[in-house]
Order: C-alpha cells, then sequence, then structure tokens
C-alpha cells in the first residue's frame, strides 16, 4: 500500500532548476476556437488520436458499453507541459522572479538575502541553491500581502507582457495547439473540462478562460489562504503568506474532490506529478481515459523525460503499459505544435 | 475594519442548541423540475418577488444597465434554512447522532464518555453541556475514517431512509418549493446555481443534484482533510480526524472564491453565518442582488429570528436595510413552503 499526504509545502509549484532566460518580440493573442465539425483533431496524426476518438465516440454512444451519462464526462488537465511550455522553466517561476525585480526598491533586506540577492544578481545558481525552501519563501513574499483582485491584476498584466524566453512570444501562445483542439473536441461531445494544476490557481484563472474556453470555477490548483476583510472601500480576500493547498502528486485527486466531486473519466498528464490523477481517474473505473504527453520533439519543442528537473516523466512512463495509459508521443503524435 | 479568519473551527457546522426529536412515515421523493414559463414563481407573492424579477430581466437585457454577461451570472445559495427545514436541529446533526448510536458497538468507551454518552441515553442536555468542543468531537467521530465513496455511501442511505421530525417526511422533501423554483428560474435565464454552506461538503453532494439540481462540482461546504492512498483494491481517498475548511460566516467569501473564483452576482441565506457572504456579493458590486429569507411563519414552518439556537438572523437583519438586501418574510411572500 502506497500512502501520500498533501500536507507538505516540498512539492509547492516549481521546486525547478533554473535557466537563464532572454527576453523578446510581441504578438498576438491564440484563440481556442472550436475546430470544425469535418476534423476536429486536425493537428494530430493517426496514433493517440485513434485512442481518443474511440473513447469519445464510445462515452457519446448511448447504450453502449462505453457510455458516459454527460453528468459523468469530466475531464481534467495539467497545465504546465500539458497544455502549455514548461520549459525552461515553469512560466510561474518566471513571473516570481519578475516580481522580485519590481518590487525590490520596498525590500532592501533583499539586497543581501537569498534567494532574492541572487535573482537582483542574475546569479540564478544563487538561487538554485536555495533550494525548495528558498524558492517557497520567494513565491510567497511575492504572491501575498495583497488582495486576490490585486493579484488576478497583477497576473493578467504580467501575462500580457512577458514573452516566453525561447520563442519570444507571450506565454499564452506557447500553448499546445493539438491540446486546444482536444479541449474543444471535449466540450462538444459534453465533457466539462478542468485544469488540474500544481500552479497557482489565482494566477491561471485571468487568464484560462481566454486561453483554454476554461472558466475560472474549472480551474483546480494550488493556492494560498485568503482571509476576508470588510475594508472602509468594500469587502477584499487578502492573500496570506501560508500555503492552503498543494495541487500536485497525491494531491490532484484530493484537489478533484474537493472541486469536482466526481471521479474523471479522462485524464491527461505530463509528468511523474501527474501520476496519482491518473490513477485516481482510471484504475478500476470503467470506462475511462488517461494519457500522457511524452515531450519527444526537440526540433519543434525540447525533448526531456528521465532526467529534466522540470516536468520529470520518469516512474509514470514504466507505470503506463500496466495501466493502459496512452502515451502521446509529440514529435510522431502532432502534425504541429504550437498555434504560431 | 472588521477582520475575520477562517481558521477556528469552533464555528464548524452545528454548535446548535439540540431539541428532542421524534420519526415518523415515508413518503416519495420529491422533483426539482422547471416551472411552467407562463409563470416561473407560482409559489411566490407579489413582495420579494418582484425584487427578483426585476433583477433577472435586467441582468438578462442586452445593452441594458443591469446586465450581467452570461459567464458572471454566479447565483449562491445557503442550504440549511434557506433551501431546507433547519428546525428543529441541523439536519447534519441528526445524521450525527443516528451515526453515534449505528457505531456505538464498535466504541464501548462512548458508554462513559460525553457527548456519545448522552446521544446514546437519549439525554440531550448533557450532549448540548458538551458544547462545542463535544458536537466537534463527535462529529469528527461519525464523519470521519473511512474513504469518500464509503461515506458518500452511507450519507445517501441515511438520508433515503431518515425522517423529518415534525413533517414525518423524508428531509429531502422539507424543501422549499419557492427556492426549488428560484433555482430553477436563474438556471434558465443563464446563471449557473451553486450551494455555499457550512454543511459538510460529502454530506450534501449525494443528493443535492436530485433535489436541487445543482451538481457535485458546484456545492462549497465545511470539510474534513482527505488522504490520497492507493490501495491493492484501487485508489481511495480517506476522510482524516481533522477540519480542512470551515465554510461559514468569513469562510463563506472564501469557499466561494476558492471554487468559483469570481464574485458572484446574486446570493441568498437565512442566518447571520450569510452575512459575509451577501456582503461579498453586494457591496461595491453592480449589479446584484441579497436576499435574506426571514422565517416567520410559525403556522406553516417555523417562527425564529433573533433568540435561535439554530440559524439566528440578528444582526444580518439589521445590516439589510442599509445595504439593500431583500428581506423574503416567509409568511408573506411564499404561497406555499414545501412541495408536499
Amino acid at each position: 500500500m502506497r500512502t501520500h499526504t498533501t500536507e507538505t509545502v516540498g512539492t509547492l509549484l516549481m521546486a525547478a532548476a533554473l535557466v537563464a532566460a532572454t527576453c523578446s518580440g510581441p504578438s498576438a493573442p491564440p484563440a481556442a476556437r472550436a475546430t470544425p465539425a469535418a476534423d476536429p483533431l486536425p493537428s494530430w496524426n493517426d496514433g493517440a488520436r485513434q485512442a481518443i476518438v474511440k473513447f469519445v465516440g464510445d462515452a457519446t454512444m448511448s447504450g453502449g458499453p462505453g457510455f458516459v451519462p454527460p453528468p459523468e464526462r469530466i475531464a481534467v488537465f495539467d497545465n504546465d507541459g500539458t497544455l502549455w511550455s514548461e520549459q525552461p522553466m515553469y512560466v510561474q517561476l518566471a513571473f516570481a522572479l519578475d516580481r522580485v525585480k519590481v518590487l525590490a526598491p520596498q525590500h532592501p533586506e533583499w539586497k543581501t538575502k537569498q534567494p532574492f540577492k541572487g535573482v537582483l544578481d542574475g546569479d540564478l545558481a544563487a538561487v538554485a541553491a536555495a533550494g525548495e525552501r528558498g524558492i517557497v519563501e520567494m513565491v510567497m513574499a511575492t504572491h501575498a500581502a495583497m488582495t486576490s483582485a490585486e493579484f488576478e491584476k497583477v497576473a493578467a498584466d504580467w501575462i500580457a507582457s512577458a514573452r516566453h524566453p525561447k520563442y519570444g512570444k507571450p506565454y499564452t501562445e506557447c500553448v499546445y495547439q493539438p491540446m486546444l483542439e482536444l479541449l474543444a473536441y471535449l466540450r462538444a461531445n459534453g465533457f466539462k473540462t478542468f485544469i488540474v494544476s500544481g500552479g497557482g490557481i489565482e494566477f491561471m484563472r485571468p487568464w484560462a478562460e481566454k486561453v483554454y474556453g476554461v472558466p475560472p470555477e474549472q480551474v483546480v490548483g494550488s493556492s494560498v489562504k485568503l482571509q476576508y476583510e470588510l475594508r472602509p472601500g468594500g469587502p477584499v480576500l487578502v492573500r496570506q503568506a501560508a500555503v492552503d493547498f498543494v495541487d500536485d502528486k497525491a494531491g490532484k485527486p484530493v484537489g478533484i474532490q474537493k472541486h469536482v466531486g466526481r471521479r474523471p473519466v479522462l485524464a491527461v498528464g505530463n509528468s511523474d506529478g501527474d501520476t496519482e490523477m491518473l490513477e485516481w481517474t482510471t484504475i478500476g473505473h470503467v470506462p475511462s481515459l488517461g494519457l500522457l504527453v511524452h515531450h519527444t520533439d526537440a526540433g519543434r519543442e525540447t525533448a526531456y523525460d528521465r532526467e529534466s528537473h522540470v516536468g520529470r516523466l520518469d516512474t509514470a512512463l514504466d507505470e503506463a503499459p500496466s495501466r493502459g495509459w496512452i502515451v502521446v508521443d509529440m514529435k510522431a503524435d502532432w502534425k504541429r505544435v504550437f498555434p504560431f
């Protein structure tokens, strides 16, 4: 019997290798538009595509053995590395680094305190050396002590102006075209699509609806504690510098139960952190489908799996065959990677 | 400035006066059916009804000053005393008392330990004397140490067989007919309806969809911590004997933010515990509507407000006029109270 606890702060978000980044170039926002009825998945080659189309066809065939009643058509998607690029670093970590620079004038003590000093000096090795605990401290310091509404604006402004270091595009364009098609295809077939990510819930909500067509109430993520206050200017929720929930690994089934209250029938992930979500969706739960995106495409994106510090895919890849999870080979299965 | 914390376990669920209860009589389940288009709110007299119809009419009039875009049409409803009867005691407390009796053979120590002894002896004064802390201990002892799926079955079986002590009907029939109509009317006008209750989220979900038309993913409530385990028989979530979240008072706006991620435009409550939810929905947030059900009907239901231990309505009633909240006078505003 394997036992997990969701109490550890340790897994928070992004205890990742830090890689230097250069930024450039603006561009227009992508549209999560529905694909033509003729071919709902035009960016998919045959392979994983066939398993998806069969599952959805069966799920919507009333009276068939694979039928799933509409209320139970719950599909959950990891975000980092599944719906958008997580290399060379988690997008929310890039956000945190930028926030350190913006907030530094209000924190003179950061000039001598790691990992803040490392961020300000451009010494990312020093940042990495601060370890998980240092990263968590940095995320807390840059993500808290403001209201949820203020944070939403900060996150929305940043996502509108920041650029991916490799592609020179807004991060919200560095999303996977085949996944936009899959989200739309599922919704067209009566599925409710949820994001279930280790990333911050209030970091994702401001743009998830526009980019993925997933409304705020269908975003599940990690969170800090919130405190209600009735101020003279009106009621606010204040983000506290304390972790409330870590939606990663064994936290993912817990997050799904908290928010959805049913076991999903379809789960899509790309790393070992998605293992428990796929287990919860598929084991002893028929019909169901688990998909694992394998980043095999060094040419169009990045090739990484067992040795990566970001989005490591190792034990889940070993578990896939015995669980019947479909491994999506990015290079072979996807005609296109990005919308651009 | 008023400040609240959601950390206190103190407000959990049901620190209520305990009133002796007698049970009787079976009956058929109610239907949360949509009302005829001709009159969407047939059980409502003019009064509060006019404010509701005007708000919904304005919210759906594109281009008008009261228009609310469909994604923002979020309506939140308290449950106990708002959607169903909470007198003579919270339904979930009746459930906990019954669970103590069922589980007693496995807990010989309960024969001498309060509040368990009081429950087994039928000495509810002794139970009440154990206070909030005793009640919380009892709820934890009867609601934890099983999987979420097991708890769902226990709750579903109980709700199917238990009877309201006053009406002799299943609790799921002791729901307010005008509220069933309001829920259906809102959904017919593009609103998404959520329950936001101090009651247990996993206690409500097994029947909320059938009774209210509210799916599990739109139920917000109090919760215990969950732990994921992969057992030989498959994955489970185990309910821990530890409070995770108290969805009452200042916890309600927090629960709404966690689950919905937007401020609602319509909130319906009936007690001081709903104050912060109505504030969060209405203050500085236009257009919006707050409704407070006032239990004024001793003949058809129960009349109670400022002095009641269950569902006390005191400070919120004072706050209502200055906030513009509509007080629903049950006796005057409702043609019918229950479906039966």
